[in-house]
Protein backbone atom coordinates (compact mmCIF):
# COMPACT_ATOMS: atom_id res chain seq x y z
CA UNK A 1 0.00 0.00 0.00
CA UNK A 2 1.39 3.61 -1.15
CA UNK A 3 1.27 6.08 0.92
CA UNK A 4 0.76 10.05 0.59
CA UNK A 5 3.91 10.95 2.19
CA UNK A 6 7.36 9.44 1.35
CA UNK A 7 9.45 9.29 4.33
CA UNK A 8 13.48 9.54 4.96
CA UNK A 9 14.73 11.65 2.19
CA UNK A 10 17.91 13.00 3.49
CA UNK A 11 18.09 16.83 3.13
CA UNK A 12 20.98 19.67 3.88
CA UNK A 13 19.46 22.39 5.82
CA UNK A 14 20.42 25.77 5.89
CA UNK A 15 19.50 28.14 8.84
CA UNK A 16 20.81 31.33 7.62
CA UNK A 17 24.44 29.62 6.64
CA UNK A 18 24.47 27.43 9.78
CA UNK A 19 23.98 23.59 7.83
CA UNK A 20 22.90 20.38 9.43
CA UNK A 21 21.74 17.16 7.82
CA UNK A 22 17.77 15.75 8.48
CA UNK A 23 15.65 13.29 7.25
CA UNK A 24 12.08 14.99 5.67
CA UNK A 25 8.52 13.68 4.93
CA UNK A 26 8.00 14.81 0.84
CA UNK A 27 4.86 14.30 -0.81
CA UNK A 28 5.03 11.42 -2.91
CA UNK A 29 4.36 11.63 -6.63
CA UNK A 30 3.18 8.56 -8.61
CA UNK A 31 2.01 8.35 -12.55
CA UNK A 32 -0.57 6.22 -13.35
CA UNK A 33 -1.51 5.04 -16.91
CA UNK A 34 -5.17 4.52 -17.83
CA UNK A 35 -5.84 2.07 -20.12
CA UNK A 36 -9.50 2.00 -21.05
CA UNK A 37 -10.97 -1.15 -22.80
CA UNK A 38 -7.29 -2.16 -23.99
CA UNK A 39 -6.10 1.15 -25.25
CA UNK A 40 -4.14 3.80 -23.53
CA UNK A 41 -6.21 6.56 -22.80
CA UNK A 42 -4.20 9.07 -20.44
CA UNK A 43 -1.47 8.97 -17.53
CA UNK A 44 -2.28 10.89 -14.40
CA UNK A 45 0.44 11.95 -12.11
CA UNK A 46 -1.29 11.53 -8.53
CA UNK A 47 -0.84 10.55 -4.88
CA UNK A 48 -1.18 6.97 -4.77
CA UNK A 49 -4.13 6.81 -2.52
CA UNK A 50 -7.85 6.38 -2.84
CA UNK A 51 -7.01 5.22 -6.96
CA UNK A 52 -9.84 3.68 -7.52
CA UNK A 53 -12.23 6.68 -6.63
CA UNK A 54 -10.16 8.87 -8.22
CA UNK A 55 -10.70 6.86 -11.59
CA UNK A 56 -13.69 7.15 -11.35
CA UNK A 57 -14.65 10.35 -10.32
CA UNK A 58 -11.77 10.77 -13.42
CA UNK A 59 -13.75 9.08 -15.96
CA UNK A 60 -17.37 10.82 -14.64
CA UNK A 61 -15.32 14.35 -14.84
CA UNK A 62 -14.51 13.30 -18.78
CA UNK A 63 -17.68 12.57 -19.75
CA UNK A 64 -16.35 9.14 -20.30
CA UNK A 65 -19.22 7.66 -17.71
CA UNK A 66 -22.13 9.07 -16.03
CA UNK A 67 -22.33 6.28 -13.56
CA UNK A 68 -20.17 3.94 -11.71
CA UNK A 69 -21.77 0.92 -12.96
CA UNK A 70 -21.13 1.74 -16.36
CA UNK A 71 -17.45 0.46 -15.64
CA UNK A 72 -17.13 -3.47 -15.87
CA UNK A 73 -14.02 -4.19 -14.39
CA UNK A 74 -11.13 -2.07 -12.88
CA UNK A 75 -7.58 -3.25 -11.34
CA UNK A 76 -4.80 -1.28 -10.68
CA UNK A 77 -1.23 -2.55 -10.82
CA UNK A 78 0.09 -0.03 -8.09
CA UNK A 79 4.03 -1.85 -8.74
CA UNK A 80 3.99 -0.36 -12.34
CA UNK A 81 1.82 2.55 -11.98
CA UNK A 82 -0.82 0.69 -14.67
CA UNK A 83 -4.93 0.71 -14.40
CA UNK A 84 -6.67 -1.34 -16.57
CA UNK A 85 -10.43 -0.53 -16.89
CA UNK A 86 -13.71 -2.16 -19.15
CA UNK A 87 -16.51 -0.34 -19.70
CA UNK A 88 -19.41 -2.19 -20.65
CA UNK A 89 -20.06 -0.28 -23.51
CA UNK A 90 -17.05 -0.25 -26.87
CA UNK A 91 -14.79 2.45 -26.93
CA UNK A 92 -16.08 3.39 -30.29
CA UNK A 93 -18.78 4.81 -28.87
CA UNK A 94 -17.46 7.30 -26.67
CA UNK A 95 -17.00 10.71 -28.04
CA UNK A 96 -13.34 12.03 -26.76
CA UNK A 97 -13.24 15.41 -26.68
CA UNK A 98 -10.99 16.18 -24.29
CA UNK A 99 -9.12 18.85 -25.15
CA UNK A 100 -11.35 19.94 -28.50
CA UNK A 101 -12.52 23.46 -27.58
CA UNK A 102 -16.15 24.35 -28.13
CA UNK A 103 -16.64 27.45 -29.95
CA UNK A 104 -20.87 27.80 -29.99
CA UNK A 105 -22.64 30.12 -31.95
CA UNK A 106 -23.19 31.89 -28.95
CA UNK A 107 -19.44 33.57 -29.22
CA UNK A 108 -18.72 36.49 -26.83
CA UNK A 109 -20.90 34.74 -24.02
CA UNK A 110 -19.36 32.37 -21.74
CA UNK A 111 -20.23 29.17 -23.19
CA UNK A 112 -17.62 30.16 -25.76
CA UNK A 113 -15.09 28.87 -22.98
CA UNK A 114 -16.17 25.29 -22.39
CA UNK A 115 -14.46 22.21 -24.06
CA UNK A 116 -16.65 19.61 -25.63
CA UNK A 117 -17.15 17.22 -23.22
CA UNK A 118 -17.79 19.66 -20.61
CA UNK A 119 -20.77 20.87 -23.05
CA UNK A 120 -22.42 17.38 -22.36
CA UNK A 121 -21.62 16.99 -19.02
CA UNK A 122 -21.61 20.53 -17.06
CA UNK A 123 -24.98 21.63 -15.81
CA UNK A 124 -26.43 24.29 -14.17
CA UNK A 125 -26.93 23.97 -10.29
CA UNK A 126 -30.61 24.36 -9.52
CA UNK A 127 -30.34 23.55 -5.87
CA UNK A 128 -31.84 26.20 -3.53
CA UNK A 129 -30.30 25.04 0.08
CA UNK A 130 -28.56 28.46 1.83
CA UNK A 131 -25.62 28.25 4.23
CA UNK A 132 -24.38 30.19 7.12
CA UNK A 133 -21.56 32.82 6.96
CA UNK A 134 -20.75 30.89 10.41
CA UNK A 135 -21.30 27.56 9.06
CA UNK A 136 -18.98 28.95 6.05
CA UNK A 137 -15.97 29.57 8.32
CA UNK A 138 -16.29 26.21 10.76
CA UNK A 139 -16.58 23.99 7.88
CA UNK A 140 -13.21 25.83 6.55
CA UNK A 141 -11.76 24.99 10.18
CA UNK A 142 -12.50 21.57 9.78
CA UNK A 143 -10.97 21.15 6.39
CA UNK A 144 -7.66 22.11 8.08
CA UNK A 145 -7.95 20.31 10.76
CA UNK A 146 -8.06 17.35 9.36
CA UNK A 147 -5.40 17.75 7.08
CA UNK A 148 -2.74 18.83 9.46
CA UNK A 149 -0.72 15.74 9.29
CA UNK A 150 0.25 16.75 5.62
CA UNK A 151 0.79 19.93 6.65
CA UNK A 152 4.88 19.22 7.11
CA UNK A 153 4.91 18.13 3.39
CA UNK A 154 4.16 21.42 2.09
CA UNK A 155 2.45 20.18 -1.12
CA UNK A 156 -1.24 18.39 -1.00
CA UNK A 157 -4.42 19.90 -1.59
CA UNK A 158 -7.57 18.48 0.34
CA UNK A 159 -11.34 18.45 -1.46
CA UNK A 160 -14.06 17.32 1.15
CA UNK A 161 -17.95 16.54 1.02
CA UNK A 162 -19.90 18.26 3.69
CA UNK A 163 -23.32 18.63 5.21
CA UNK A 164 -24.04 22.34 6.16
CA UNK A 165 -22.56 21.13 9.49
CA UNK A 166 -19.84 18.38 9.00
CA UNK A 167 -17.18 17.15 6.55
CA UNK A 168 -18.31 13.59 5.56
CA UNK A 169 -15.55 13.05 3.31
CA UNK A 170 -11.97 14.17 2.68
CA UNK A 171 -9.30 13.22 0.17
CA UNK A 172 -5.72 14.20 -0.55
CA UNK A 173 -3.66 14.78 -3.33
CA UNK A 174 -0.63 16.73 -4.88
CA UNK A 175 -2.79 17.90 -7.19
CA UNK A 176 -6.32 19.80 -6.67
CA UNK A 177 -7.90 17.64 -9.65
CA UNK A 178 -7.14 14.91 -8.47
CA UNK A 179 -8.36 15.66 -4.73
CA UNK A 180 -11.66 16.43 -6.22
CA UNK A 181 -11.71 13.17 -8.54
CA UNK A 182 -11.12 11.32 -5.48
CA UNK A 183 -14.18 12.79 -3.96
CA UNK A 184 -16.70 12.67 -6.67
CA UNK A 185 -15.79 9.07 -7.14
CA UNK A 186 -16.68 8.23 -4.01
CA UNK A 187 -20.16 10.09 -4.37
CA UNK A 188 -20.61 7.83 -7.49
CA UNK A 189 -19.64 4.64 -5.95
CA UNK A 190 -21.81 5.26 -3.10
CA UNK A 191 -24.73 7.07 -4.75
CA UNK A 192 -24.39 9.73 -1.63
CA UNK A 193 -27.32 12.29 -2.09
CA UNK A 194 -26.33 15.82 -2.70
CA UNK A 195 -29.43 18.33 -2.16
CA UNK A 196 -27.80 19.93 0.81
CA UNK A 197 -24.01 19.28 0.40
CA UNK A 198 -21.19 21.62 0.13
CA UNK A 199 -17.39 21.29 -1.29
CA UNK A 200 -14.82 22.31 0.82
CA UNK A 201 -11.29 23.13 -0.87
CA UNK A 202 -8.41 24.08 -0.48
CA UNK A 203 -7.03 24.43 -3.87
CA UNK A 204 -7.24 27.45 -6.34
CA UNK A 205 -10.48 28.26 -7.74
CA UNK A 206 -10.30 27.78 -11.60
CA UNK A 207 -12.09 27.08 -14.78
CA UNK A 208 -11.68 23.26 -14.34
CA UNK A 209 -12.70 22.99 -10.55
CA UNK A 210 -15.74 24.71 -10.77
CA UNK A 211 -16.65 22.68 -14.13
CA UNK A 212 -16.04 19.66 -11.95
CA UNK A 213 -18.03 21.12 -9.02
CA UNK A 214 -21.34 21.43 -11.60
CA UNK A 215 -20.77 18.08 -13.01
CA UNK A 216 -20.90 16.60 -9.74
CA UNK A 217 -23.95 18.73 -8.94
CA UNK A 218 -23.39 21.17 -6.39
CA UNK A 219 -23.98 24.33 -5.78
CA UNK A 220 -21.85 25.80 -3.25
CA UNK A 221 -18.27 25.99 -3.25
CA UNK A 222 -16.08 26.75 -0.33
CA UNK A 223 -12.22 27.36 -0.77
CA UNK A 224 -9.63 28.77 1.09
CA UNK A 225 -7.85 30.11 -2.13
CA UNK A 226 -8.26 32.78 -4.68
CA UNK A 227 -10.71 31.99 -8.26
CA UNK A 228 -9.69 33.25 -11.41
CA UNK A 229 -11.81 34.75 -13.46
CA UNK A 230 -13.04 32.56 -15.75
CA UNK A 231 -13.80 30.36 -13.13
CA UNK A 232 -16.03 33.25 -11.82
CA UNK A 233 -17.84 33.46 -15.09
CA UNK A 234 -18.58 29.72 -15.20
CA UNK A 235 -20.25 29.67 -11.31
CA UNK A 236 -21.90 32.71 -12.60
CA UNK A 237 -23.28 31.07 -15.37
CA UNK A 238 -23.64 27.67 -13.81
CA UNK A 239 -25.09 28.88 -10.67
CA UNK A 240 -22.76 27.91 -8.11
CA UNK A 241 -21.97 29.60 -5.38
CA UNK A 242 -18.30 30.49 -4.88
CA UNK A 243 -16.44 31.56 -1.71
CA UNK A 244 -12.60 31.82 -1.68
CA UNK A 245 -10.06 33.40 0.88
CA UNK A 246 -11.62 31.93 3.88
CA UNK A 247 -9.02 32.64 6.52
CA UNK A 248 -9.24 33.93 10.33
CA UNK A 249 -12.70 34.42 9.80
CA UNK A 250 -13.14 36.62 6.33
CA UNK A 251 -14.41 35.19 3.36
CA UNK A 252 -15.03 36.64 -0.15
CA UNK A 253 -18.82 35.92 -1.61
CA UNK A 254 -17.84 36.22 -5.66
CA UNK A 255 -21.00 34.34 -7.02
CA UNK A 256 -24.57 34.14 -6.40
CA UNK A 257 -24.61 35.36 -2.98
CA UNK A 258 -28.32 34.52 -2.53
CA UNK A 259 -27.48 31.36 -0.64
CA UNK A 260 -25.61 33.04 2.18
CA UNK A 261 -27.98 33.82 5.16
CA UNK B 1 -3.77 43.67 -25.32
CA UNK B 2 -4.94 41.41 -22.48
CA UNK B 3 -3.67 41.27 -18.88
CA UNK B 4 -2.56 38.93 -16.01
CA UNK B 5 -5.19 40.54 -13.81
CA UNK B 6 -8.80 41.30 -14.38
CA UNK B 7 -10.16 44.49 -12.48
CA UNK B 8 -13.23 45.30 -11.10
CA UNK B 9 -15.14 41.81 -9.75
CA UNK B 10 -17.81 42.90 -7.37
CA UNK B 11 -17.39 40.68 -4.30
CA UNK B 12 -19.22 40.40 -0.92
CA UNK B 13 -16.99 40.79 1.43
CA UNK B 14 -17.48 39.08 4.95
CA UNK B 15 -14.82 39.96 8.13
CA UNK B 16 -16.21 38.01 11.06
CA UNK B 17 -20.70 38.46 10.15
CA UNK B 18 -20.00 42.15 8.91
CA UNK B 19 -20.69 42.23 4.96
CA UNK B 20 -19.09 44.97 2.42
CA UNK B 21 -18.92 45.18 -1.34
CA UNK B 22 -16.37 45.75 -2.57
CA UNK B 23 -14.33 45.64 -5.89
CA UNK B 24 -11.23 43.06 -6.58
CA UNK B 25 -8.96 42.17 -8.71
CA UNK B 26 -8.77 38.68 -9.60
CA UNK B 27 -6.19 36.55 -12.16
CA UNK B 28 -7.07 36.03 -15.38
CA UNK B 29 -7.25 32.68 -16.88
CA UNK B 30 -7.62 32.34 -20.81
CA UNK B 31 -7.97 28.85 -22.75
CA UNK B 32 -5.59 28.64 -26.07
CA UNK B 33 -5.73 26.39 -28.16
CA UNK B 34 -2.68 25.09 -30.50
CA UNK B 35 -3.08 24.49 -34.14
CA UNK B 36 -0.43 23.02 -35.31
CA UNK B 37 0.17 22.53 -39.36
CA UNK B 38 -3.91 23.27 -39.34
CA UNK B 39 -4.15 20.43 -36.52
CA UNK B 40 -5.97 21.11 -33.06
CA UNK B 41 -2.76 20.20 -30.82
CA UNK B 42 -3.61 20.92 -27.45
CA UNK B 43 -5.83 23.84 -25.71
CA UNK B 44 -3.29 25.46 -22.71
CA UNK B 45 -5.10 27.68 -20.13
CA UNK B 46 -3.16 30.10 -19.10
CA UNK B 47 -2.23 33.92 -17.82
CA UNK B 48 -2.84 35.65 -21.59
CA UNK B 49 0.76 37.41 -21.40
CA UNK B 50 3.86 36.44 -23.44
CA UNK B 51 2.18 34.07 -25.21
CA UNK B 52 4.34 33.52 -28.35
CA UNK B 53 6.75 32.73 -25.82
CA UNK B 54 4.98 30.26 -23.61
CA UNK B 55 3.97 28.51 -26.99
CA UNK B 56 7.76 28.54 -27.89
CA UNK B 57 8.69 26.89 -24.64
CA UNK B 58 5.47 24.23 -25.03
CA UNK B 59 6.63 22.91 -28.29
CA UNK B 60 9.97 22.64 -26.81
CA UNK B 61 9.26 21.11 -23.81
CA UNK B 62 6.95 18.57 -25.96
CA UNK B 63 10.05 17.65 -27.79
CA UNK B 64 8.12 18.79 -30.86
CA UNK B 65 10.82 21.49 -31.92
CA UNK B 66 14.74 21.87 -30.54
CA UNK B 67 15.19 25.24 -32.33
CA UNK B 68 13.10 28.38 -32.52
CA UNK B 69 14.01 28.46 -36.29
CA UNK B 70 11.63 25.43 -36.95
CA UNK B 71 8.33 27.43 -36.51
CA UNK B 72 7.79 28.60 -39.83
CA UNK B 73 5.35 31.07 -38.53
CA UNK B 74 2.80 31.80 -35.81
CA UNK B 75 -0.21 33.93 -35.00
CA UNK B 76 -2.33 34.37 -32.36
CA UNK B 77 -6.02 35.11 -32.37
CA UNK B 78 -6.46 36.34 -28.72
CA UNK B 79 -9.97 37.48 -29.01
CA UNK B 80 -11.08 33.84 -30.00
CA UNK B 81 -7.92 32.23 -28.34
CA UNK B 82 -6.94 30.08 -30.96
CA UNK B 83 -3.05 30.22 -31.39
CA UNK B 84 -2.13 28.98 -35.48
CA UNK B 85 1.79 27.40 -35.71
CA UNK B 86 3.03 26.52 -38.92
CA UNK B 87 6.42 24.12 -38.70
CA UNK B 88 9.00 23.50 -41.45
CA UNK B 89 8.43 19.70 -40.66
CA UNK B 90 4.90 18.08 -41.80
CA UNK B 91 3.29 16.70 -38.78
CA UNK B 92 3.42 13.28 -39.54
CA UNK B 93 7.41 13.41 -38.87
CA UNK B 94 6.87 14.36 -34.96
CA UNK B 95 6.38 11.76 -32.86
CA UNK B 96 3.70 13.03 -30.60
CA UNK B 97 3.81 10.96 -28.00
CA UNK B 98 2.69 13.08 -25.29
CA UNK B 99 0.67 10.70 -22.74
CA UNK B 100 2.66 7.40 -23.56
CA UNK B 101 4.48 5.97 -21.01
CA UNK B 102 7.98 5.00 -20.97
CA UNK B 103 8.54 1.40 -19.26
CA UNK B 104 12.17 0.58 -20.38
CA UNK B 105 13.75 -2.03 -19.78
CA UNK B 106 15.07 -0.79 -16.45
CA UNK B 107 11.92 -1.37 -14.78
CA UNK B 108 12.47 -0.51 -10.78
CA UNK B 109 14.90 2.56 -11.81
CA UNK B 110 13.96 5.99 -12.09
CA UNK B 111 14.14 5.74 -15.58
CA UNK B 112 10.27 3.97 -15.46
CA UNK B 113 8.93 7.52 -14.51
CA UNK B 114 9.64 9.06 -17.90
CA UNK B 115 7.34 9.79 -20.60
CA UNK B 116 8.52 8.72 -24.25
CA UNK B 117 8.76 12.19 -25.77
CA UNK B 118 10.96 13.09 -22.29
CA UNK B 119 13.53 10.14 -22.75
CA UNK B 120 14.07 11.72 -26.04
CA UNK B 121 14.26 15.22 -24.48
CA UNK B 122 15.43 15.14 -21.09
CA UNK B 123 18.75 15.32 -20.80
CA UNK B 124 21.60 14.94 -17.93
CA UNK B 125 22.63 18.32 -16.73
CA UNK B 126 26.67 18.57 -16.60
CA UNK B 127 27.26 22.33 -15.71
CA UNK B 128 29.76 22.25 -12.94
CA UNK B 129 29.32 26.23 -11.54
CA UNK B 130 28.37 26.68 -8.03
CA UNK B 131 26.55 28.85 -5.85
CA UNK B 132 26.24 30.31 -2.71
CA UNK B 133 23.78 30.20 0.42
CA UNK B 134 23.69 33.80 0.34
CA UNK B 135 23.32 33.98 -3.36
CA UNK B 136 20.27 31.87 -3.41
CA UNK B 137 18.36 33.53 -0.65
CA UNK B 138 19.23 36.94 -2.55
CA UNK B 139 18.05 35.40 -6.06
CA UNK B 140 14.29 34.20 -3.85
CA UNK B 141 14.26 37.82 -2.27
CA UNK B 142 14.35 39.25 -5.51
CA UNK B 143 11.96 37.47 -7.24
CA UNK B 144 9.25 38.00 -4.05
CA UNK B 145 9.93 41.99 -4.82
CA UNK B 146 9.62 41.66 -8.55
CA UNK B 147 5.99 39.75 -7.96
CA UNK B 148 4.06 42.08 -5.72
CA UNK B 149 2.46 43.76 -8.06
CA UNK B 150 0.41 40.34 -8.71
CA UNK B 151 0.12 39.47 -4.75
CA UNK B 152 -3.32 40.36 -4.24
CA UNK B 153 -4.79 38.17 -7.07
CA UNK B 154 -3.17 35.36 -4.82
CA UNK B 155 -3.39 33.27 -7.47
CA UNK B 156 -0.21 32.99 -10.21
CA UNK B 157 3.28 31.96 -10.24
CA UNK B 158 6.54 33.35 -10.97
CA UNK B 159 9.58 31.61 -12.96
CA UNK B 160 12.49 33.28 -13.24
CA UNK B 161 16.27 32.67 -15.33
CA UNK B 162 18.97 34.34 -13.32
CA UNK B 163 22.92 34.60 -12.85
CA UNK B 164 24.69 33.59 -9.67
CA UNK B 165 23.53 37.56 -8.60
CA UNK B 166 20.25 39.08 -10.44
CA UNK B 167 17.26 38.11 -11.99
CA UNK B 168 17.56 39.00 -15.54
CA UNK B 169 13.97 37.26 -17.00
CA UNK B 170 10.73 36.98 -15.11
CA UNK B 171 7.41 35.49 -16.04
CA UNK B 172 4.18 35.13 -14.74
CA UNK B 173 1.36 32.40 -15.07
CA UNK B 174 -1.70 30.92 -13.30
CA UNK B 175 0.20 27.41 -13.88
CA UNK B 176 3.12 27.06 -12.66
CA UNK B 177 4.65 25.29 -15.69
CA UNK B 178 3.05 27.64 -17.77
CA UNK B 179 5.51 30.47 -16.18
CA UNK B 180 8.30 28.29 -16.76
CA UNK B 181 7.54 27.36 -20.36
CA UNK B 182 7.46 31.20 -21.16
CA UNK B 183 10.94 31.89 -19.61
CA UNK B 184 12.01 28.42 -21.94
CA UNK B 185 10.56 30.51 -25.24
CA UNK B 186 12.39 33.51 -24.41
CA UNK B 187 15.50 31.52 -24.06
CA UNK B 188 15.21 29.84 -27.48
CA UNK B 189 14.23 32.86 -29.11
CA UNK B 190 17.43 34.87 -27.95
CA UNK B 191 19.35 32.16 -27.78
CA UNK B 192 20.37 33.22 -24.27
CA UNK B 193 23.49 31.37 -23.20
CA UNK B 194 22.81 29.39 -19.89
CA UNK B 195 26.76 28.36 -18.44
CA UNK B 196 26.34 30.34 -15.20
CA UNK B 197 22.79 30.37 -14.97
CA UNK B 198 19.64 29.50 -12.26
CA UNK B 199 16.16 29.02 -12.56
CA UNK B 200 14.45 30.97 -9.62
CA UNK B 201 10.75 29.10 -9.20
CA UNK B 202 7.54 29.96 -7.01
CA UNK B 203 5.66 26.83 -7.31
CA UNK B 204 6.09 23.55 -6.12
CA UNK B 205 8.93 20.83 -7.61
CA UNK B 206 7.38 18.22 -8.80
CA UNK B 207 8.74 16.12 -11.96
CA UNK B 208 6.97 17.89 -14.77
CA UNK B 209 8.92 20.91 -13.51
CA UNK B 210 12.06 18.82 -12.77
CA UNK B 211 11.69 17.67 -16.30
CA UNK B 212 11.54 21.05 -18.07
CA UNK B 213 14.47 22.27 -16.29
CA UNK B 214 16.78 19.39 -17.49
CA UNK B 215 15.45 20.24 -20.56
CA UNK B 216 16.36 23.86 -20.75
CA UNK B 217 19.57 22.58 -19.36
CA UNK B 218 20.20 24.28 -16.18
CA UNK B 219 22.06 22.77 -13.21
CA UNK B 220 20.27 24.75 -9.99
CA UNK B 221 16.52 24.97 -9.11
CA UNK B 222 15.42 27.45 -6.74
CA UNK B 223 12.03 27.19 -5.35
CA UNK B 224 10.13 28.97 -2.77
CA UNK B 225 7.81 25.63 -2.38
CA UNK B 226 8.49 21.83 -1.64
CA UNK B 227 9.22 19.22 -3.42
CA UNK B 228 7.71 15.77 -4.71
CA UNK B 229 10.07 12.87 -4.18
CA UNK B 230 9.19 11.38 -7.97
CA UNK B 231 10.42 15.56 -8.37
CA UNK B 232 13.78 14.11 -6.55
CA UNK B 233 14.45 11.12 -7.91
CA UNK B 234 14.60 12.90 -11.24
CA UNK B 235 16.84 15.80 -9.97
CA UNK B 236 19.19 13.25 -8.66
CA UNK B 237 19.33 11.02 -11.94
CA UNK B 238 19.40 14.09 -14.15
CA UNK B 239 22.22 15.76 -12.39
CA UNK B 240 19.82 19.36 -10.34
CA UNK B 241 21.01 20.71 -7.26
CA UNK B 242 17.32 21.02 -6.29
CA UNK B 243 16.83 23.83 -3.18
CA UNK B 244 13.28 24.58 -1.88
CA UNK B 245 11.56 26.11 0.93
CA UNK B 246 13.78 29.26 0.43
CA UNK B 247 12.50 31.42 3.27
CA UNK B 248 12.88 33.87 5.81
CA UNK B 249 16.84 33.20 5.74
CA UNK B 250 16.24 29.31 5.70
CA UNK B 251 16.51 26.77 2.89
CA UNK B 252 16.64 22.92 2.13
CA UNK B 253 18.74 21.39 -0.34
CA UNK B 254 17.47 18.00 -1.52
CA UNK B 255 19.59 16.84 -4.32
CA UNK B 256 23.42 17.66 -5.56
CA UNK B 257 24.37 19.76 -2.93
CA UNK B 258 27.97 19.94 -4.54
CA UNK B 259 27.03 23.11 -6.80
CA UNK B 260 26.69 24.79 -2.74
CA UNK B 261 29.37 26.76 -1.82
Amino acid sequence: MKSIIHKGWEVLKFDGDISSVEDEIIASEFPLTIVLNGQEFATMVCSPTDLEDMLVGFLASEGIIRFYDEIKSMSIDEDRGFAYIELYKPLESIQIDHSKRFIGSCCGKSRQFYFKNDVKTAKTVQTKHTITVNQCYSLMNQLQEMSIRYKETGGVHNAALGSLDRITIMRTDIGRHNALDKVYGEILKNRIPLEDKVIVFSGRISSEVLLKVSKIGIGILLSKSAPTDLGLKLADDLGITTIGFIRNHKMNVYTHPERII
